[in-house]
């Protein structure tokens, strides 16, 4: 096996935690390879706050043999060098006497460089670069060098761009698997569903997590409300109220919008964030306040003005695009997406297909926005 | 093998004819099978004019066995009972003492009643309706049944939907992939490509077939021009009139639009076609007169106007929709797509899928349009 080999065998086990259980923290696996290529210990990261890969893999190696002076390590993110909630990784390599490691990807953490300062110790380290491992770990990556969420935009359009007609009808744009899918592969992967206030209120939405066979599931919500219409008597029993245990609703207001006295109901939360003189909210305030509460991967399912706005401002990620099969060519309908000004062609975003799909007669089309 | 699968068999050969050889004429697949099963005659109609499937494949058989009286005979469409360029195939096959016919789909022309007459004379036959000897023959089919060519509309689009920027920029909407698949799979395959004068000039389209490393191939072409804009002498050396040996240049005009007395640019006609208070052109009287010059199989590529009113009036069969990598988000850019009144979600039309695949990180799409 090539080192190349090793560093993807090596992003399996990193690949097997659940995000929700490493919370904001990177996806990292290890192996340690003794002088015949033998694997002798692996390890991945499993819970936030937990053993780091590397560990699991060189305790592992040590219980197999204790001299690894001929074996290498082979990790999927640079080994850290800091005290974290654990001690740092790169002491720990040094004392395993392994003398040679392979890494599949830097960390951007500027606290984190072990990388150097295993290099200065004598240790042979490699940095094998894949894309693989930089796609594992793009939530990670993103609130590292961005201090925002890894943001996905999701839209239902019909072949001709509308995603409702000049009365407003957007049941059903697209059929039925598709709405499936959503709900199995997308809503149940993110930290929370993003929507507006105008949104969630026209499309009396729920914003949970429904799956065929399987009781609804909760997610959280931040809805973007500069004026809390959504706390006002006329949305009382609004569907987002629904019962929760162990997700919120967070009402995201201009500061003082709404009286801080006024009774919230039940895992609601009020999040006050300026909003600029166009009435658009200060999206470096909501990155980071969503990172402090622990969202670092969130959906955004709303209108067509706030999706543009997010594509404009270089704060999306990516892209779900389902198109239905249905051609509209209504005068009237409401375009997928909204431009503030005149761009040129040539000053275009450009997308990359992650992946393109057919679900019945409609089009999902995942797509990477290059820009990030 | 079950009678399907000889009947597919039969669809094979039918589909070894070039649609150019055969002008409006079906594709016909025959075969002879004996009583083991054994295939004794095959056939395909090869040229228009020239021999049915069923000759050829009775022919064959009889050259093997003079008795054919328990042989079945399979054929993609039903055998003609009437005198055309050649006898009725009816008084072939009950002469050729053949008992059993089975047929892949029935022919929507009224002169043809094969399959009653056969009926009639004691012959058992069967219809086994297969999609696919409808899909290959849907350009005969539409012919047939309405009265017009076989319509694809290509649109060439942003991720939202643009054919242009606010200042009339689409070079290049999409990737080269995705144009040399237009030349390749689409354009060298129709009869004709129909545009409209304004797109044209705005363009300065050339509307032949380049394919990489062969010489630039050419294409009838039908540009919709109310006036005869095109024939003004703004227009002299437009690309439009490149120099032609056996395709026309057919500017389609309001009677008397242009003076009869006028010298046209060689290989160039016009069409006088009725146009309404609106400007738009009589698609019944246009599509019988395409017919009427042998243009069976049509692909239009022209503005979001034209394309729409084509798609509003049901004129279209297929859709060619080829989605780019860039989103424009500009305030002014054309969509593709243009509604005349407002139209409900439930009223839209349903296209179905035929294929979708990603080209680099263009996607490609290409529907039927349900409706017809």
């Amino acid at each position: 096996m090539t080192p190349e080999e090793y560093v993807l065998f090596a992003l399996s086990l990193a690949q097997k935690a659940n995000h929700k259980d490493i919370k904001g923290n990177p996806f990292v696996g290890a192996i340690v390879v003794d002088e015949k290529g033998a694997v002798i210990g692996t390890g991945y990261h499993k819970i936030w706050g937990s053993k780091h890969a590397e560990v699991y893999a060189i305790e592992e190696a040590l219980a197999h043999t204790p001299d690894l002076t001929k074996c290498s390590l082979y990790v999927t993110l640079e080994p850290c060098s800091h005290h974290g909630k654990t001690p740092p990784c790169t002491d720990l390599i040094v004392q395993s006497g392994i003398k040679k490691v392979f890494v599949g990807s830097l960390d951007p953490n500027p606290k984190v460089s072990g990388f150097e300062l295993l290099k200065q110790k004598g240790i042979d380290i490699q940095l094998i670069e894949l894309k693989e491992a930089l796609e594992l770990n793009k939530v990670f990556f993103t609130h590292q060098k961005k201090q925002k969420p890894f943001v996905a935009v999701k839209i239902a359009a019909t072949i001709d761009g509308k995603i409702a007609d000049h009365a407003g009808t957007s049941k059903w744009i697209t059929n039925e698997q598709s709405r499936a899918y959503l709900h199995a592969h997308i809503r149940n992967q993110v930290d929370a569903i993003v929507s507006t206030a105008k949104t969630v209120i026209e499309d009396q939405a729920t914003l949970n997590c429904r799956i065929a066979g399987k009781e609804a599931a909760e997610i959280n919500a931040v809805i973007i409300d500069r004026t809390g219409s959504l706390l006002q008597a006329t949305n009382n029993g609004h569907p987002i109220f629904y019962k929760r245990s162990h997700t919120q609703l967070y009402i995201v207001t201009a500061p003082s919008a709404v009286d801080k006295n006024v009774a919230l109901p039940s895992h609601t939360s009020i999040v006050e964030i300026d909003f600029n003189s166009k009435g658009q909210v200060n999206l470096e305030m909501l990155g980071k306040k969503l990172l402090s509460l622990e969202m670092y991967n969130v959906l955004v399912e709303a209108g067509a003005m706030f999706s543009s706005f997010l594509l404009e401002q270089n704060w999306a990620n990516e892209l779900h695009y389902f198109m239905g099969s249905k051609l509209l060519l209504d005068a009237g309908g409401l375009h997928a997406f909204f431009g503030t000004d005149h761009k040129n062609l040539t000053d275009s975003k450009n997308l990359s297909v992650i992946s393109a799909q057919t679900l019945g007669n409609d089009i999902y089309l995942h797509y990477a926005i290059d820009s990030l």
